[in-house]
Protein backbone atom coordinates (compact mmCIF):
# COMPACT_ATOMS: atom_id res chain seq x y z
CA UNK A 1 0.00 0.00 0.00
CA UNK A 2 1.49 3.01 -1.21
CA UNK A 3 0.95 6.48 1.30
CA UNK A 4 1.72 10.01 0.40
CA UNK A 5 3.65 11.87 2.79
CA UNK A 6 4.52 15.50 2.30
CA UNK A 7 6.09 15.41 -0.86
CA UNK A 8 6.65 11.81 -2.11
CA UNK A 9 4.73 8.26 -2.03
CA UNK A 10 6.16 6.30 0.08
CA UNK A 11 5.17 2.66 1.41
CA UNK A 12 2.49 3.18 4.23
CA UNK A 13 3.99 0.56 6.76
CA UNK A 14 7.20 3.07 6.05
CA UNK A 15 5.52 6.38 7.19
CA UNK A 16 6.00 7.62 10.57
CA UNK A 17 5.96 11.01 11.80
CA UNK A 18 8.83 12.51 13.87
CA UNK A 19 7.75 12.71 17.92
CA UNK A 20 7.75 16.85 17.87
CA UNK A 21 5.23 16.78 15.23
CA UNK A 22 2.31 18.94 16.73
CA UNK A 23 0.06 16.16 15.73
CA UNK A 24 0.97 14.33 18.84
CA UNK A 25 2.36 16.90 20.91
CA UNK A 26 -0.47 19.16 21.06
CA UNK A 27 -3.07 17.52 19.40
CA UNK A 28 -3.27 20.36 16.59
CA UNK A 29 -4.41 18.99 13.22
CA UNK A 30 -7.12 18.40 10.75
CA UNK A 31 -8.26 15.75 8.30
CA UNK A 32 -11.08 14.99 5.82
CA UNK A 33 -11.91 11.79 5.20
CA UNK A 34 -13.91 10.60 1.86
CA UNK A 35 -14.30 7.17 0.01
CA UNK A 36 -13.73 6.06 -3.87
CA UNK A 37 -16.32 3.35 -5.27
CA UNK A 38 -14.98 1.05 -8.18
CA UNK A 39 -11.62 3.74 -8.25
CA UNK A 40 -14.09 7.15 -8.79
CA UNK A 41 -13.80 9.03 -5.71
CA UNK A 42 -17.41 10.06 -4.69
CA UNK A 43 -18.16 14.03 -3.98
CA UNK A 44 -14.02 14.70 -3.98
CA UNK A 45 -14.80 18.62 -4.33
CA UNK A 46 -16.99 18.97 -1.46
CA UNK A 47 -14.63 17.16 0.83
CA UNK A 48 -11.72 18.95 -0.61
CA UNK A 49 -13.55 22.35 -0.13
CA UNK A 50 -14.09 21.12 3.02
CA UNK A 51 -10.14 20.43 4.14
CA UNK A 52 -8.99 23.50 2.56
CA UNK A 53 -11.68 25.40 5.07
CA UNK A 54 -10.44 23.25 8.10
CA UNK A 55 -7.25 23.90 7.54
CA UNK A 56 -7.92 27.92 7.02
CA UNK A 57 -9.75 28.11 10.16
CA UNK A 58 -6.99 25.97 12.39
CA UNK A 59 -4.47 28.46 10.49
CA UNK A 60 -2.77 25.61 8.75
CA UNK A 61 -1.45 26.20 5.10
CA UNK A 62 -2.19 23.24 2.83
CA UNK A 63 1.12 23.04 1.16
CA UNK A 64 -0.34 21.96 -2.10
CA UNK A 65 -2.87 23.09 -4.66
CA UNK A 66 -6.34 21.45 -5.05
CA UNK A 67 -5.14 20.43 -8.38
CA UNK A 68 -1.94 18.86 -7.11
CA UNK A 69 -4.19 16.47 -4.58
CA UNK A 70 -6.56 15.34 -6.98
CA UNK A 71 -3.42 13.88 -9.68
CA UNK A 72 -2.05 12.33 -6.23
CA UNK A 73 -5.37 10.78 -5.27
CA UNK A 74 -5.40 9.40 -8.84
CA UNK A 75 -1.94 8.50 -8.48
CA UNK A 76 -2.98 6.71 -5.20
CA UNK A 77 -5.99 4.94 -6.77
CA UNK A 78 -3.86 3.61 -9.76
CA UNK A 79 -0.80 2.21 -7.57
CA UNK A 80 -2.91 1.07 -4.52
CA UNK A 81 -5.88 -0.81 -6.62
CA UNK A 82 -8.25 -0.76 -3.96
CA UNK A 83 -11.73 -0.22 -5.48
CA UNK A 84 -13.86 0.47 -2.81
CA UNK A 85 -11.78 2.31 -0.30
CA UNK A 86 -11.75 4.99 2.09
CA UNK A 87 -8.62 7.84 1.82
CA UNK A 88 -7.35 9.87 4.78
CA UNK A 89 -6.01 13.40 4.22
CA UNK A 90 -4.17 14.72 7.08
CA UNK A 91 -2.45 18.12 7.65
CA UNK A 92 -0.67 18.96 11.13
CA UNK A 93 1.00 21.39 13.17
CA UNK A 94 4.54 20.26 12.01
CA UNK A 95 7.59 19.81 14.10
CA UNK A 96 7.70 22.58 16.14
CA UNK A 97 10.92 23.68 17.83
CA UNK A 98 9.03 24.76 20.84
CA UNK A 99 6.49 21.73 21.28
CA UNK A 100 3.63 24.63 20.87
CA UNK A 101 3.83 26.83 18.53
CA UNK A 102 2.36 26.22 14.22
CA UNK A 103 5.09 25.20 12.41
CA UNK A 104 5.55 24.17 8.64
CA UNK A 105 2.83 21.62 8.07
CA UNK A 106 2.94 17.95 7.91
CA UNK A 107 0.69 16.37 5.19
CA UNK A 108 -0.19 13.09 4.38
CA UNK A 109 -2.31 11.13 2.72
CA UNK A 110 -3.21 7.30 3.39
CA UNK A 111 -5.84 4.87 2.07
CA UNK A 112 -7.57 1.81 3.03
CA UNK A 113 -10.04 -0.94 2.16
CA UNK A 114 -13.62 0.09 2.98
CA UNK A 115 -16.93 -2.17 3.72
CA UNK A 116 -20.09 -0.23 3.39
CA UNK A 117 -22.94 -0.92 5.44
CA UNK A 118 -25.08 -3.53 3.09
CA UNK A 119 -29.10 -3.50 3.30
CA UNK A 120 -29.26 -5.93 6.31
CA UNK A 121 -26.87 -3.86 8.41
CA UNK A 122 -29.13 -0.76 7.40
CA UNK A 123 -32.42 -3.09 8.36
CA UNK A 124 -31.12 -3.80 11.67
CA UNK A 125 -30.56 -0.20 12.38
CA UNK A 126 -28.63 1.09 15.65
CA UNK A 127 -29.12 1.95 19.18
CA UNK A 128 -27.78 4.93 20.70
CA UNK A 129 -26.85 6.80 23.90
CA UNK A 130 -26.57 10.58 25.04
CA UNK A 131 -24.17 12.70 26.46
CA UNK A 132 -23.78 16.21 26.97
CA UNK A 133 -20.92 17.46 24.72
CA UNK A 134 -19.85 20.18 22.12
CA UNK A 135 -16.82 19.71 20.02
CA UNK A 136 -14.19 22.80 20.66
CA UNK A 137 -14.87 24.37 16.67
CA UNK A 138 -17.51 22.34 15.72
CA UNK A 139 -17.24 23.75 12.06
CA UNK A 140 -13.01 21.91 12.35
CA UNK A 141 -12.69 18.68 11.27
CA UNK A 142 -9.71 18.20 13.55
CA UNK A 143 -7.95 15.17 14.79
CA UNK A 144 -9.63 16.17 18.31
CA UNK A 145 -11.53 13.11 18.98
CA UNK A 146 -10.52 12.95 23.13
CA UNK A 147 -14.25 12.65 24.37
CA UNK A 148 -15.43 10.39 21.41
CA UNK A 149 -12.90 7.88 21.85
CA UNK A 150 -12.96 7.61 25.85
CA UNK A 151 -16.57 7.48 25.41
CA UNK A 152 -16.42 4.07 23.60
CA UNK A 153 -16.49 2.73 26.80
CA UNK A 154 -19.39 3.87 28.03
CA UNK A 155 -21.12 2.97 24.59
CA UNK A 156 -20.21 -0.50 25.19
CA UNK A 157 -21.27 -0.65 28.71
CA UNK A 158 -24.58 0.05 27.74
CA UNK A 159 -24.42 -2.26 24.65
CA UNK A 160 -25.63 0.83 22.49
CA UNK A 161 -23.91 1.36 18.83
CA UNK A 162 -22.80 4.95 18.99
CA UNK A 163 -23.46 8.21 21.09
CA UNK A 164 -25.10 11.13 20.23
CA UNK A 165 -23.53 14.72 21.73
CA UNK A 166 -26.35 17.58 22.98
CA UNK A 167 -25.79 20.39 24.77
CA UNK A 168 -27.66 23.01 26.48
CA UNK A 169 -30.76 20.40 25.83
CA UNK A 170 -29.92 20.44 21.87
CA UNK A 171 -28.35 17.64 19.98
CA UNK A 172 -25.66 18.40 17.85
CA UNK A 173 -23.89 15.29 16.22
CA UNK A 174 -22.23 11.60 16.79
CA UNK A 175 -18.70 11.77 17.15
CA UNK A 176 -18.21 10.96 13.67
CA UNK A 177 -21.51 11.17 12.34
CA UNK A 178 -24.52 13.44 11.98
CA UNK A 179 -27.80 13.11 13.07
CA UNK A 180 -31.88 13.65 11.19
CA UNK A 181 -34.70 12.94 12.48
CA UNK A 182 -38.04 12.61 11.08
CA UNK A 183 -41.46 14.69 12.56
CA UNK A 184 -45.03 13.03 13.16
CA UNK A 185 -45.68 15.87 10.45
CA UNK A 186 -43.26 14.27 8.38
CA UNK A 187 -40.52 17.30 7.90
CA UNK A 188 -37.05 15.52 7.79
CA UNK A 189 -35.01 18.31 10.53
CA UNK A 190 -31.09 18.69 11.46
CA UNK A 191 -29.13 20.36 13.44
CA UNK A 192 -28.28 23.65 11.99
CA UNK A 193 -25.51 24.91 14.19
CA UNK A 194 -22.53 23.80 16.08
CA UNK A 195 -22.11 20.55 14.36
CA UNK A 196 -19.57 19.77 11.54
CA UNK A 197 -20.96 20.03 7.80
CA UNK A 198 -21.35 16.91 6.89
CA UNK A 199 -20.82 16.13 2.92
CA UNK A 200 -23.45 12.86 3.69
CA UNK A 201 -25.30 15.18 5.65
CA UNK A 202 -25.57 18.08 2.78
CA UNK A 203 -26.20 15.35 0.15
CA UNK A 204 -28.95 14.01 2.09
CA UNK A 205 -30.31 17.48 2.53
CA UNK A 206 -30.10 18.16 -1.40
CA UNK A 207 -32.50 14.89 -1.84
CA UNK A 208 -34.85 15.55 0.85
CA UNK A 209 -35.67 18.61 -0.32
CA UNK A 210 -37.18 17.80 -3.40
CA UNK A 211 -38.89 14.91 -1.34
CA UNK A 212 -40.19 16.14 1.64
CA UNK A 213 -40.30 19.10 4.13
CA UNK A 214 -36.95 20.17 5.33
CA UNK A 215 -35.89 21.96 8.40
CA UNK A 216 -32.12 22.83 9.72
CA UNK A 217 -32.94 24.43 13.00
CA UNK A 218 -32.19 23.50 16.62
CA UNK A 219 -33.74 20.30 17.59
CA UNK A 220 -34.27 19.49 21.57
CA UNK A 221 -33.48 16.26 22.87
CA UNK A 222 -37.36 15.93 24.14
CA UNK A 223 -37.84 16.51 20.34
CA UNK A 224 -35.74 13.69 19.27
CA UNK A 225 -37.08 11.49 21.86
CA UNK A 226 -40.94 12.36 20.14
CA UNK A 227 -39.55 11.96 16.85
CA UNK A 228 -41.08 9.04 14.87
CA UNK A 229 -38.09 8.43 12.75
CA UNK A 230 -34.01 9.05 13.52
CA UNK A 231 -30.99 8.41 11.26
CA UNK A 232 -27.76 8.93 11.18
CA UNK A 233 -25.50 10.07 7.96
CA UNK A 234 -21.77 9.57 7.49
CA UNK A 235 -19.06 8.75 4.65
CA UNK A 236 -18.60 5.52 5.17
CA UNK A 237 -22.17 4.44 6.60
CA UNK A 238 -24.31 6.61 3.72
CA UNK A 239 -27.64 6.48 6.53
CA UNK A 240 -28.35 4.01 9.12
CA UNK A 241 -31.71 4.37 10.80
CA UNK A 242 -31.75 4.76 14.95
CA UNK A 243 -34.01 2.28 16.55
CA UNK A 244 -33.21 3.42 20.22
CA UNK A 245 -32.28 6.17 22.06
CA UNK A 246 -31.00 4.96 25.82
CA UNK A 247 -32.94 2.17 25.46
CA UNK A 248 -36.13 3.79 24.30
CA UNK A 249 -37.41 2.70 21.43
CA UNK A 250 -38.03 5.01 17.85
CA UNK A 251 -41.11 5.05 16.25
CA UNK A 252 -42.45 1.15 15.69
CA UNK A 253 -38.47 0.17 16.55
CA UNK A 254 -38.06 -0.66 12.52
CA UNK A 255 -36.75 1.73 10.21
CA UNK A 256 -39.18 4.14 8.99
CA UNK A 257 -40.11 4.85 5.58
CA UNK A 258 -38.53 8.13 5.06
CA UNK A 259 -35.54 7.31 6.47
CA UNK A 260 -35.88 4.22 3.76
CA UNK A 261 -36.90 6.65 1.06
CA UNK A 262 -33.37 8.83 1.56
CA UNK A 263 -31.56 6.02 1.63
CA UNK A 264 -32.80 4.95 -1.56
CA UNK A 265 -32.40 8.26 -3.03
CA UNK A 266 -28.76 8.44 -1.97
CA UNK A 267 -27.70 4.93 -3.80
CA UNK A 268 -29.57 7.00 -6.74
CA UNK A 269 -27.54 9.74 -6.26
CA UNK A 270 -24.25 7.83 -5.88
CA UNK A 271 -24.56 6.14 -9.18
CA UNK A 272 -25.41 9.35 -11.12
CA UNK A 273 -22.33 10.78 -9.26
CA UNK A 274 -20.07 7.64 -10.18
CA UNK B 1 20.57 12.91 22.06
CA UNK B 2 18.90 9.56 23.29
CA UNK B 3 15.26 9.06 23.26
CA UNK B 4 13.08 6.62 25.18
CA UNK B 5 10.43 4.82 22.35
CA UNK B 6 8.13 1.64 23.79
CA UNK B 7 11.30 -0.25 24.98
CA UNK B 8 14.35 0.91 23.79
CA UNK B 9 16.81 4.04 23.84
CA UNK B 10 17.53 5.30 20.32
CA UNK B 11 18.47 8.65 18.79
CA UNK B 12 16.28 11.46 19.44
CA UNK B 13 16.24 12.22 15.68
CA UNK B 14 15.55 8.84 14.37
CA UNK B 15 12.55 8.44 17.30
CA UNK B 16 9.13 8.43 15.12
CA UNK B 17 5.59 7.13 15.23
CA UNK B 18 3.60 5.32 12.40
CA UNK B 19 1.15 7.26 10.81
CA UNK B 20 -2.25 5.14 12.97
CA UNK B 21 -1.17 6.22 16.78
CA UNK B 22 -4.40 7.09 17.89
CA UNK B 23 -2.08 10.71 19.02
CA UNK B 24 -1.88 11.37 15.03
CA UNK B 25 -5.48 10.33 14.20
CA UNK B 26 -7.26 11.13 17.00
CA UNK B 27 -5.82 13.28 19.21
CA UNK B 28 -5.67 10.56 22.09
CA UNK B 29 -2.99 10.91 24.40
CA UNK B 30 -1.62 11.63 28.05
CA UNK B 31 1.63 13.11 29.06
CA UNK B 32 3.49 14.79 31.88
CA UNK B 33 6.58 17.23 31.94
CA UNK B 34 9.37 17.52 35.05
CA UNK B 35 12.87 18.51 34.90
CA UNK B 36 15.89 18.23 36.55
CA UNK B 37 18.51 20.88 37.75
CA UNK B 38 22.17 20.28 37.46
CA UNK B 39 20.83 16.74 36.96
CA UNK B 40 18.48 15.96 39.27
CA UNK B 41 15.27 15.52 38.91
CA UNK B 42 12.62 17.57 40.53
CA UNK B 43 9.41 16.45 42.78
CA UNK B 44 9.97 13.34 40.07
CA UNK B 45 7.33 10.92 42.42
CA UNK B 46 4.47 13.84 42.18
CA UNK B 47 4.91 13.77 38.50
CA UNK B 48 4.94 10.27 38.07
CA UNK B 49 1.81 10.18 40.57
CA UNK B 50 -0.06 12.48 38.05
CA UNK B 51 1.31 10.52 34.87
CA UNK B 52 -0.31 7.33 36.22
CA UNK B 53 -3.28 8.84 37.32
CA UNK B 54 -4.20 10.84 33.51
CA UNK B 55 -3.23 7.70 32.01
CA UNK B 56 -5.77 5.74 34.54
CA UNK B 57 -8.55 8.50 33.73
CA UNK B 58 -8.06 7.41 29.86
CA UNK B 59 -8.09 4.24 30.87
CA UNK B 60 -4.32 3.81 28.98
CA UNK B 61 -2.14 1.49 30.17
CA UNK B 62 1.41 3.00 31.17
CA UNK B 63 4.16 -0.27 29.85
CA UNK B 64 6.06 -0.09 32.64
CA UNK B 65 6.56 0.26 36.42
CA UNK B 66 7.39 3.52 37.73
CA UNK B 67 10.42 1.78 39.02
CA UNK B 68 11.06 1.03 35.93
CA UNK B 69 10.77 4.17 34.88
CA UNK B 70 13.04 5.92 37.47
CA UNK B 71 15.66 3.89 36.17
CA UNK B 72 15.12 4.88 32.34
CA UNK B 73 15.28 8.48 33.09
CA UNK B 74 18.08 8.11 35.58
CA UNK B 75 19.79 6.27 32.21
CA UNK B 76 18.74 8.81 29.83
CA UNK B 77 20.21 11.87 32.57
CA UNK B 78 23.48 9.94 32.56
CA UNK B 79 23.66 9.29 28.62
CA UNK B 80 22.73 12.75 27.45
CA UNK B 81 24.42 14.83 30.19
CA UNK B 82 21.98 17.99 30.48
CA UNK B 83 22.34 19.78 33.34
CA UNK B 84 19.14 21.48 32.95
CA UNK B 85 16.73 20.02 31.20
CA UNK B 86 12.76 18.74 30.93
CA UNK B 87 11.47 15.64 30.40
CA UNK B 88 8.39 14.95 28.35
CA UNK B 89 6.85 11.59 29.09
CA UNK B 90 4.33 10.65 26.55
CA UNK B 91 1.19 7.62 26.43
CA UNK B 92 -0.47 7.26 23.17
CA UNK B 93 -3.75 5.21 22.52
CA UNK B 94 -1.49 2.79 20.34
CA UNK B 95 -1.25 1.56 16.38
CA UNK B 96 -5.66 1.44 15.82
CA UNK B 97 -6.51 -0.96 13.39
CA UNK B 98 -9.63 0.85 12.38
CA UNK B 99 -8.26 4.00 13.79
CA UNK B 100 -10.71 5.04 16.65
CA UNK B 101 -10.52 2.07 19.40
CA UNK B 102 -7.67 2.34 21.88
CA UNK B 103 -4.96 -0.04 21.00
CA UNK B 104 -1.67 -1.00 23.22
CA UNK B 105 -0.49 1.76 23.58
CA UNK B 106 2.79 3.81 22.49
CA UNK B 107 5.14 4.79 25.13
CA UNK B 108 7.95 7.43 24.28
CA UNK B 109 10.07 10.09 26.53
CA UNK B 110 12.08 12.96 25.37
CA UNK B 111 14.85 15.29 26.76
CA UNK B 112 15.27 18.66 26.03
CA UNK B 113 17.24 21.76 27.57
CA UNK B 114 15.46 24.26 29.05
CA UNK B 115 16.49 27.44 30.74
CA UNK B 116 14.26 28.82 33.43
CA UNK B 117 13.35 32.51 33.73
CA UNK B 118 15.50 34.50 36.01
CA UNK B 119 14.79 37.66 38.44
CA UNK B 120 14.75 39.36 35.86
CA UNK B 121 12.28 37.50 33.90
CA UNK B 122 9.90 37.67 37.06
CA UNK B 123 10.13 41.51 38.06
CA UNK B 124 9.22 42.32 33.75
CA UNK B 125 6.56 40.06 35.02
CA UNK B 126 3.26 39.17 32.24
CA UNK B 127 0.16 40.85 30.37
CA UNK B 128 -2.71 38.00 29.76
CA UNK B 129 -5.65 38.05 28.09
CA UNK B 130 -8.96 35.75 29.37
CA UNK B 131 -11.10 33.02 27.10
CA UNK B 132 -14.17 31.67 27.97
CA UNK B 133 -12.70 27.82 27.97
CA UNK B 134 -12.79 24.89 30.10
CA UNK B 135 -10.67 21.48 29.04
CA UNK B 136 -12.59 18.25 28.12
CA UNK B 137 -10.97 16.55 31.11
CA UNK B 138 -9.37 18.87 33.20
CA UNK B 139 -7.95 16.60 35.78
CA UNK B 140 -6.08 15.07 32.50
CA UNK B 141 -2.86 16.14 31.32
CA UNK B 142 -4.21 14.89 27.93
CA UNK B 143 -2.16 16.21 24.81
CA UNK B 144 -5.19 17.85 23.57
CA UNK B 145 -3.95 21.83 23.15
CA UNK B 146 -6.09 22.69 20.17
CA UNK B 147 -7.61 25.53 22.03
CA UNK B 148 -4.94 26.65 23.49
CA UNK B 149 -2.16 26.77 19.99
CA UNK B 150 -5.20 28.49 17.90
CA UNK B 151 -5.37 30.96 20.65
CA UNK B 152 -1.58 31.71 20.69
CA UNK B 153 -2.52 34.00 17.41
CA UNK B 154 -4.99 35.52 19.64
CA UNK B 155 -2.37 36.42 21.97
CA UNK B 156 0.17 37.73 19.65
CA UNK B 157 -2.84 40.09 17.84
CA UNK B 158 -3.22 41.69 21.55
CA UNK B 159 0.52 41.84 22.20
CA UNK B 160 -0.14 39.59 25.45
CA UNK B 161 1.84 36.85 27.05
CA UNK B 162 -0.22 33.98 27.48
CA UNK B 163 -3.73 33.31 27.91
CA UNK B 164 -6.53 32.51 30.95
CA UNK B 165 -9.23 30.31 30.17
CA UNK B 166 -12.70 31.12 32.49
CA UNK B 167 -16.07 29.31 32.14
CA UNK B 168 -19.07 30.34 33.53
CA UNK B 169 -17.58 33.54 35.28
CA UNK B 170 -14.89 31.78 37.10
CA UNK B 171 -11.09 31.72 36.06
CA UNK B 172 -9.81 28.16 36.01
CA UNK B 173 -6.04 27.85 34.26
CA UNK B 174 -3.64 29.06 31.51
CA UNK B 175 -3.30 25.93 29.14
CA UNK B 176 0.10 25.40 30.35
CA UNK B 177 -0.08 26.90 34.07
CA UNK B 178 -1.88 27.98 37.30
CA UNK B 179 -2.95 31.25 38.27
CA UNK B 180 -2.85 32.73 41.95
CA UNK B 181 -4.21 35.45 43.22
CA UNK B 182 -4.04 37.92 46.30
CA UNK B 183 -6.60 39.68 47.90
CA UNK B 184 -6.80 43.03 49.65
CA UNK B 185 -6.69 41.10 52.90
CA UNK B 186 -4.17 39.03 51.79
CA UNK B 187 -5.08 36.09 51.35
CA UNK B 188 -3.67 33.69 48.42
CA UNK B 189 -6.18 32.40 46.57
CA UNK B 190 -6.65 29.99 43.79
CA UNK B 191 -8.84 28.20 41.76
CA UNK B 192 -9.79 24.74 43.14
CA UNK B 193 -11.41 22.78 40.73
CA UNK B 194 -11.87 21.90 36.80
CA UNK B 195 -8.26 22.87 36.36
CA UNK B 196 -5.22 20.55 36.03
CA UNK B 197 -3.43 19.75 39.70
CA UNK B 198 -0.12 21.21 38.51
CA UNK B 199 3.25 19.86 40.69
CA UNK B 200 4.34 23.57 41.08
CA UNK B 201 0.95 24.78 41.75
CA UNK B 202 0.85 21.95 44.59
CA UNK B 203 4.61 22.69 46.01
CA UNK B 204 3.28 26.31 46.08
CA UNK B 205 0.46 26.15 48.31
CA UNK B 206 2.69 23.74 50.56
CA UNK B 207 4.78 27.11 51.35
CA UNK B 208 2.10 29.61 50.84
CA UNK B 209 0.27 27.63 53.97
CA UNK B 210 3.20 28.34 56.33
CA UNK B 211 3.46 32.19 55.42
CA UNK B 212 -0.29 33.04 54.40
CA UNK B 213 -4.11 32.78 54.57
CA UNK B 214 -4.70 30.36 51.62
CA UNK B 215 -7.90 29.78 50.35
CA UNK B 216 -8.59 26.79 46.98
CA UNK B 217 -11.85 27.55 45.78
CA UNK B 218 -14.06 29.40 43.01
CA UNK B 219 -12.32 32.62 41.77
CA UNK B 220 -14.40 34.72 39.45
CA UNK B 221 -13.13 36.99 36.52
CA UNK B 222 -14.45 40.14 38.76
CA UNK B 223 -11.74 39.01 41.77
CA UNK B 224 -8.98 38.30 39.83
CA UNK B 225 -9.39 42.00 38.31
CA UNK B 226 -9.70 43.27 41.54
CA UNK B 227 -6.76 41.50 43.04
CA UNK B 228 -3.41 43.13 44.95
CA UNK B 229 -1.59 40.20 42.80
CA UNK B 230 -1.50 37.92 40.51
CA UNK B 231 1.08 35.36 39.27
CA UNK B 232 1.38 31.95 37.24
CA UNK B 233 2.66 28.59 38.58
CA UNK B 234 4.73 26.34 35.85
CA UNK B 235 7.30 23.71 35.91
CA UNK B 236 9.35 25.61 33.36
CA UNK B 237 8.60 29.17 34.80
CA UNK B 238 8.36 28.51 38.89
CA UNK B 239 6.47 31.70 39.52
CA UNK B 240 5.94 34.62 37.11
CA UNK B 241 3.46 37.73 38.22
CA UNK B 242 0.69 38.55 36.03
CA UNK B 243 1.06 42.72 35.94
CA UNK B 244 -2.34 43.71 33.90
CA UNK B 245 -5.25 41.38 32.95
CA UNK B 246 -6.82 42.54 29.92
CA UNK B 247 -4.41 45.85 29.26
CA UNK B 248 -5.60 46.65 32.61
CA UNK B 249 -2.90 46.60 35.93
CA UNK B 250 -2.59 44.65 38.70
CA UNK B 251 -2.25 46.12 41.74
CA UNK B 252 0.62 49.07 41.03
CA UNK B 253 1.47 46.88 37.88
CA UNK B 254 4.63 45.44 39.48
CA UNK B 255 5.51 42.22 40.93
CA UNK B 256 3.36 41.96 44.59
CA UNK B 257 5.30 41.64 47.82
CA UNK B 258 3.69 37.91 48.95
CA UNK B 259 4.15 37.00 45.08
CA UNK B 260 7.62 38.13 45.40
CA UNK B 261 8.18 36.39 48.61
CA UNK B 262 6.47 33.04 47.59
CA UNK B 263 9.02 33.02 44.46
CA UNK B 264 11.88 33.00 47.41
CA UNK B 265 10.37 30.61 49.36
CA UNK B 266 9.58 28.24 46.08
CA UNK B 267 13.78 28.69 45.58
CA UNK B 268 14.61 27.52 48.72
CA UNK B 269 11.82 24.51 48.71
CA UNK B 270 13.76 23.34 45.65
CA UNK B 271 17.21 23.61 47.24
CA UNK B 272 16.15 21.20 49.82
CA UNK B 273 14.62 19.05 47.18
CA UNK B 274 17.54 18.60 45.17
Amino acid sequence: MIAFVNNEFIEAENASLGLTDLSIQRGYGIFDFFRTSNHIPLFLDNYLDRFFNSASLLRLQVPHSREDLKQIITEMISRNKIADSAFRLILTGGYSPDYYEVSSPNFFILQQPVQLPDKKKFDQGIKIILHEYMRDFPQVKSTNYLVGVYLQHKVQQHKADDVLYFKDGNILEFPRSNVFAVTKEGTVITPAENVLQGITRMKVLEVARKLYAVEERAITVDELKNAVEVFLTSTTKRIIPVLAVDNVKVGDGKPGEITTSLYNAFLEMEKINL
